[in-house]
């Protein structure tokens, strides 16, 4: 199991969740004895150097930075159109000008400035999202001892990630709520489900394997061990925890019968990624063709999404989700951690 | 579990797979203690009375029959001329006519005649996909004392089967080969992977509950009654057994890496279905809008099927198969049925 391998209590990692969490939730799970993630994709310089600051003061226990390691987009003035003139009855209903958008949001992916700040915390898990950077950045992350991991979401992902050296594979079942970290290629019918794409991985491959998508409670725990995974990876069922900053509609749309139904959509970011359905998703969605690519479509959405939510409506929120959300509860991430482990045996 | 409910030794039914099987699988299944399926939907009146004959005098254990209920289809032109137009230039390439298309495939749907047949032998399990057959009927068949079971793709149409009064729900997994089993919406996005769908099934019902979907070994077995299932169903696992009457293409995809990589598909019936990745599929799927009503889209496909595997050509075959076929082995189903359940403590 990987707790003998990594010095943890508990064969559990928090899924890093960008959007929805801060280090709050880092240091809750890494002080219950998992491993604590800290996305990092959407935090500019000084707020990736105050998390880690505030990770450090409140807990000694190992955690796992993650950041996503797309290829830089390049803007395509008639994609931008296209989405944009599929967007604008929207933007009329609203009264929405697309000029009011404020600075596309950023996402950070691994680069020189990621690896200068990370020098200074020394991270013990540093975690891929997309791929693997490239070998000189991971050769830094290697010279504090760091472990380095990423996202399969085929076996073909998991056997080239082995040969690139990983310390362990997470194995994203279909299941698994968020972007989809496929790298190789970007045909979904080659992606599977938890129960079929866990033990052909831990086939394929001699490394760890990290199972993630589907696992709700201890049964999955359990389950997905059998399966052979020496870990599993949890995000969904965190989403209630107080520690989790996800905002009051999407926290409302968990907690009721809509979170049954998920989609995998490109219309939130450019790329796949699984959410509850939405007015986006129903009338745009899920997949569409010529999306801005990853992660430029979410310029345009953002003073509409704004708007929306100001009226208390969540049509074009990201609700990130997997498609077990029977695991939700509002209690602390510490007591969660403990209920997801309980009774696993570590060995 | 459900051995002590059903008088079987083993929780495991074999998953019926129409087209690809046929008693000989049936009698070697149950046999060996677990539940031998037979596909009823492609068989006519005589072939149907000759296989429960052939069922009857090679084994005394329980077996199943299993039917589809689809809503009888009602013959649309315009689709069927956009299918014949697609399908065209491949008409061409193969210099085949459409008018040489034998009689269209029959699938037979639950009715009076399969009662009145049934009737004689009294089959110990009747199962249905596509949700159920009239309360009339079901009525008949409860006469003789059989046990009725039905798929759920989602929570909703496992709630409405226990309405129906099933004795125990298939939870289909995303993972599962063949036929989606769905009835209640055609929205494949309410679908689930089975580490997601059959612990909020188990959850929604009370109802024993039978895993279906990427179950290949003992370990998936083992997982998905951790997961709360009472049995499991396996199909994939089985298209090599020597029992089974998968064609030499149909074999050889699955023997060949190939079979990693499966879609669902409505190319190939109208309905949507898990086939390894072919030409039909590439081409002109997986999911085709405004297809002939299922199962008349296949009527086109016939000489053109034929045309081609007399050139060992499996681009119109459909390749039947779920997620995971690491447990494909070429042993008899007796040995792979023991294999399946090996220590799996029968309580």
């Amino acid at each position: 199991m990987l707790t003998q391998l990594w010095d943890l209590k508990l064969p559990l990692i928090q899924a890093p969740m960008a959007g929805v969490q801060g280090s709050a939730l880092t240091i809750a799970v890494s002080n219950a004895g998992g491993l604590g993630s800290l996305p990092c994709a959407l935090l500019s310089r000084e707020e990736l150097v105050q998390e880690l600051e505030t990770i450090r003061n409140q807990t000694d226990k190992p955690f796992n930075v993650n950041f996503f390691c797309h290829t830089l987009p390049v803007e395509d003035p008639l994609k931008n159109q296209a989405w944009q003139s599929a967007l604008s009855p929207y933007y009329k209903e609203y009264n929405v000008d697309f000029s009011t958008n404020k600075i596309p949001t950023k996402r950070r992916s691994f680069d020189e400035e990621s690896i200068e700040i990370l020098e200074h915390y020394k991270p013990a898990v540093v975690s891929f999202h997309f791929g693997l950077p490239s070998s000189e950045l991971l050769v830094r992350v290697r010279k504090w001892g760091a472990r380095i991991i990423s996202s399969a979401t085929t076996v073909a992902e998991a056997v080239y990630l082995e040969e690139k050296g990983v310390d362990a594979i997470i194995a994203q079942g279909l299941e698994a709520g968020g972007h989809r970290g496929h790298f190789l290629s970007d045909d979904l019918t080659q992606q599977a489900g938890t129960f079929a794409l866990l033990p052909q991985i831990v086939q394929a491959v001699n490394c760890p394997i990290i199972a993630a998508g589907g696992i709700a409670d201890k049964q999955g725990v359990l389950a997905a061990l059998n399966l052979g995974a020496s870990a599993v990876q949890v995000g969904t069922a965190y989403l209630l925890c107080p520690e989790v900053k996800a905002n009051a509609l999407h926290r409302a749309a968990i907690k009721s019968a809509r979170s049954k139904h998920t989609a995998i959509a490109n219309v939130f970011t450019g790329r796949p990624a699984r959410s509850i359905v939405n007015k986006l998703i129903r009338e745009l969605g899920p997949l569409r063709a010529d999306m801005p690519p990853f992660p430029l479509a979410s310029t345009a959405l953002v003073p509409l999404r704004a708007a929306a939510e100001q009226r208390a409506c969540d049509d074009f929120t990201p609700l990130w989700c997997g498609q077990n959300a029977s695991g939700c509860k509002e209690i602390s991430a510490s007591e969660l951690t403990h209920l997801l482990c309980e009774g696993i045996r570590v060995g």
